[in-house]
């Protein structure tokens, strides 16, 4: 998957550290070691799919015989009661990395999920949907994917991969006398030529001061649809613009209508609800 | 706080490496080494405090020269617009922290005062509310903590500090020709003094076999409150008796009525919505 | 086995590390590259085995192609001279995994041989030897599994799966006005129902108070036999007991007969001598 | 002391994770976070002290404001009844850290005092005590440390200071058609100027032939003082000797009497006894 | 300093842990435990200075009671025999972290130092030297650190904080029918507005093309002066450029003149020679 | 090969993390999952060949599908062109992990070359060339490794593997008291028999005294060829010299012939030239 493998065995171990502890009492104490069985994970409601490979990762960590089948794409969208993977293998090593792979996918199940909600929101506007660094510590690479699978577009991964000039940073350097354009300015050429400078702005007037300073992306920040027009209108096209704040599932299509380049969310990682996912033990 | 501070530690440091990476490329670019600022942690909407001093850990990691003060307790009740906490120090590792500390804190927030609204809904009965292992991985200490100070209780932390047998444990037991109170029996026979048995049942009689056999704790397993009546009766206090499967806020009060000992709720931890934290800088 | 992977490969990790360091220099020096090698790990003395399995995790890490046959199960009691395992594989990878492995397994059943001393001291009594945390720092999942092996049960694994209240507790307790009964009521009520409490009495009248507040465990500490006698009779059955304090081989038998329910033994792990183990070239 | 910081910090740092793992639930239960006390680390029998510096480094991981005061220094010889340090600081925090703060320093203490007792049995000869690689999975830091507390020498501390041909490497080479003195020729020609060679060796003639070879070290393998004396009379004092193999604190005086230079001894380390260390609280 | 403290803590303990290993026997040997000392760091020839901070977290993490002062700016210009920190404190605790921190730092002032001769050799020209991924691995973020004080940018920091299609992506591509105006195209639709697409080409009219499909940064490959010139007419300043391919001192005026905005030079990193430091302890 | 496995995953697993990072975005962006591919690593430059183990060790960790062949024997010289291993298998992976094994290769191969041309210029002396502790923080094992793979010879690894008294040592033991020869015997005196101790010396009468207080080797220290020569003949052959300081390629052959056992250059690891390596893929 597209999940850099050192990343995901790192994720995972921590994971079953932290479920499994010194053991699975319940287990140890009653499943035969030799016993075999086969179980499906299936979802009990509809949802778009995403970590079904994690979900393998894990049953590789927890026990390198145990088979995983997946059945369903990532990405796919699927019913309620579709079967998504089938696990095979040793009774106890299913049983004993059962709820790790489980909060793990159901997670990024319910990301993805929850991203299609606002994809399908933008309707035949060419607005796409953002996510923010709103995401779980330690998960972010995981959910960032989900994002995606759900057809969602990645904003930056953290404070090392493009520059962002927000509200404080400007405030901070306004009392050191250096405006909202010479900010943008100082950030290009701080940086190397491969890292791209956005800059969030709360007026149309400072939206086009942006784009004339040389921003390669423009944060409209909680400002209301009849702005986010005028903001379109001022900046001409000349520099993508990004609109934020408060958004929900509701208000997108109108705030898609303005013509705005993309609308950021952080709802789609920090509150998504999981999908229910369950395992389903075959009859023996 | 109540977190082992290696713990604390390690998940610190894990959130900070993420998010910050090989560096902060905005603050590094435009905030002055040597600019000092002040910011406050301010909630935009009412909640159940948790996780300041995780808040001050992350803090104390980025820049011990950072001064954080907490101005609420753990588990008050807020009101939006409260101040939680003061930062104070280098401008650049203010700004450079932002992010990871909110990303903790207002999951655990968020947690604490989903919590506390399944604890209202009980009302007058004493029956007590229940987390689950259906906690983020990698954040379960965290998670669980915020329970406690959202008033639940905390059910086992892991596969490790109790047995639960569940349907999938009993099914695979069946097909060995183990029943139910042998299950119960065998488990208990296997580990030591300390470790308590929880067994998972679906009906009235089956209640009444585990509390014969020794269980510490029974499951009832997704009873509608007519039937959890009449396991507690049949059982009769032998054994405390716990509430389980898809209750939502609107059923709480009839199934605390049943009189169950708890209830348990993977809501309270797998899909809580993330409390709105700000952090905003004091004029310059 | 027993352990969890994960665990297991960080304890083997680490053993690793200590004793190859940055290299064997006497097998690089000496030994071809391609030599090959079969090495019998024998008994010099009569033992309870425990262990086996960690020996071939070693051997995974160092070299997976070398083969590892067990000959005896985990829990058997062998004679001196008795071949425990054989190695098959690269000299230079056999050679340098020898005393990790060793140093590992000796330990181990070293510990399991113990235990069964203690277990068989009991005789016919139905008391069981329970261990204690007095383990090796970094192998507690190791050592307290050889105990099982051995016929002991193990007591709690740590400070997070069990409350036990010892007379440090009480004496802090005390000086806040708390007494006994309400020191083991306050600690049931504080945590989930899945946690059991044990609390540590010095006095007949102690035990009995300590059974009527609702102690799951009565460790009776430092009492000789008559003693243990009246406490069995005082607590009636009620609450089970467990005898400890400078217990020895010698003076179990007229422990076990008192009727107490467990008996710990800190000399399990702590003090075990290491089995006399070897490992031993084919002629080549 | 003498224990790099970083090894010593990552020791305690495992070895509180192990025990502590997600809480102490009995203090955090129980104990007010405000509560204040003082204990005294008290030896129950005589004892030759070493790990008081660990025993501080334990509670600086656990809580910093813990302040440690040692009594008596490493090395020194302690009557039953001794105060070997005073912990002052966090009820809570002390409590927590109590077992693991005893568990490695009663473990050091006890390889300090097994060593002494070998160390007075050589009585006036010259010969010296020397440990082996039979130590404890990741301690070994820690444990040659005591036995240096005790009066013993280091051996090798890996597979990586120095090279050490033992019999199976000498049978393995032997196959190849290389003999003894070709083994220590080859094996000084091998590696850099400080590394040493030392070989085993099980005749007298053999040992004769190593010193003519140049090792640097001769291991006389299990002979008996009769044998032992020849050999130190073959060799002359060219190449120091150790005498090796089933020697205990009986035997000790014979084989110092024959004139080796040094006698290891794997008991030192590998099933020494622990001290009885205990934490005694003072009164409230 | 500008490097993220979590990681220079984890180089710094790496550092240490590797050549300190289970102690430096030297000064355990042979240095008075109490002995104090002062040492000057000197550097023997001229250079431009980076990584003095790193001199001092070294010594932070051996001995948290030894004072470093730093006596140059990083970046500064010195002359051999300057003297550019003063380390005071226990003897032993200097002389064990001399080396590590030497090492570290005289090959960050051998960095700085070569990058400032390529800036130096650009003269008027604006054109500015870039670094490449061409680092020593586990000290990207230290030698790019030191690129930035010797005057040069820095290109990307890894494969994860821009795209940049390299020839054998291109060739790669063609095999499935995919052109250069193609692959940048689905580059840049595949990312978020913040990733930066560089496309590295061959030809001036590749150039063309690239400018035109939207690259953000166009990587001339191996051109002589002449192409180069002609690649700068034909994409007319619409796009970034940058010059690539065994550039040397020598040839860098010829470069720069022809107008591309950037040159990349892997000498910068991997294999500027590390600048003479000694650490100078004062007379006793 | 002959770097412990453990270190070796180590050190490849950290390269990545810090490479990879959260993700190669071209590869993910530009090359379908499914393609397969087949790249040649040649050598543009004459080179002694070494570290190839560790670049199939990189594609082990990217990916365990990715085929590696070797096609010259480490140590091997190879010319301009040569080719020096082939890689097959998904054509994601192995441009993704393409730069590590480049960088750690290229380095190693660079060392080993550095290290044969100072071999070379040593003639027919029996002199052999010595490195030193100056490597790259975080490689060493794999620097000296290809310093043996160039025809080097390792000095000590680390301050734990032999104890060396440098000028600095000498001056802070004169100033309480202690002389050259009273520190050679006290280092002698104070460590195990397997630790060989070394003394720097400037003066021809500073090596005899060394040489007779016991010293295993000794360090002349910045001595011009004819002080070199004297101090051979006073020390008679007693004890191995080690010549060391400011010795380049072209004063190499005066050194060696003064007769002097060992010349140790620091430039082996600490300056020496990456081989120009190269990654070419195949036609599709």
């Amino acid at each position: 998957m597209d999940i850099p493998q050192q990343m995901l065995e790192e994720i995972v171990h921590r994971a079953l550290r932290e479920d499994v502890g010194d053991g699975d009492r319940t287990t140890l104490a009653l499943i035969p070691a030799e016993a075999q069985t086969t179980a499906h994970v299936v979802t009990r409601e509809a949802a778009v799919v995403a970590g079904l490979p994690v979900l393998a990762a894990v049953y590789a960590a927890v026990d390198a015989a145990v088979r995983v089948t997946l059945h369903v794409a990532e990405g796919a969208r699927v019913t309620a009661g579709a079967t998504l993977a089938t696990v095979q293998g040793s009774a106890r090593s299913i049983l004993t990395g059962e709820r790790v792979a489980l909060n793990l996918t159901q997670r990024m199940c319910g990301i993805a999920t929850q991203t299609t909600r606002y994809v399908a929101a933008v309707g035949n506007h060419s607005t796409r949907i953002l996510d923010t660094r709103k995401t779980t510590p330690g998960l972010r690479v995981l959910e960032k994917y989900a994002v995606r699978m759900g057809g969602g577009v990645n904003h930056r991964f953290g404070l090392y991969d493009a520059i962002m000039i927000k509200d404080n940073h400007l405030a901070l350097l306004a009392a050191h006398g250096i405006g909202l354009a010479a900010a943008v300015q100082r950030a290009k050429a701080s940086v190397g030529p491969l890292v791209c400078v956005e800059v969030e702005v709360e007026t149309v007037e400072d939206a086009r001061i942006a784009a004339e300073a040389g921003a390669d992306l423009i944060l409209l920040d909680n400002m209301p649809p009849a702005l986010l027009r005028e903001a379109v209108a001022a900046v001409g096209g000349r520099v993508p613009l990004e609109a934020s704040g408060g958004i929900t599932l509701e208000t997108i299509p109108a705030v898609a209508a303005t013509g705005v380049d993309f609308i950021s969310v952080g709802a789609l990682t920090h509150s998504a609800r999981a999908v229910d996912l369950s395992m389903e033990f075959a009859a023996q």
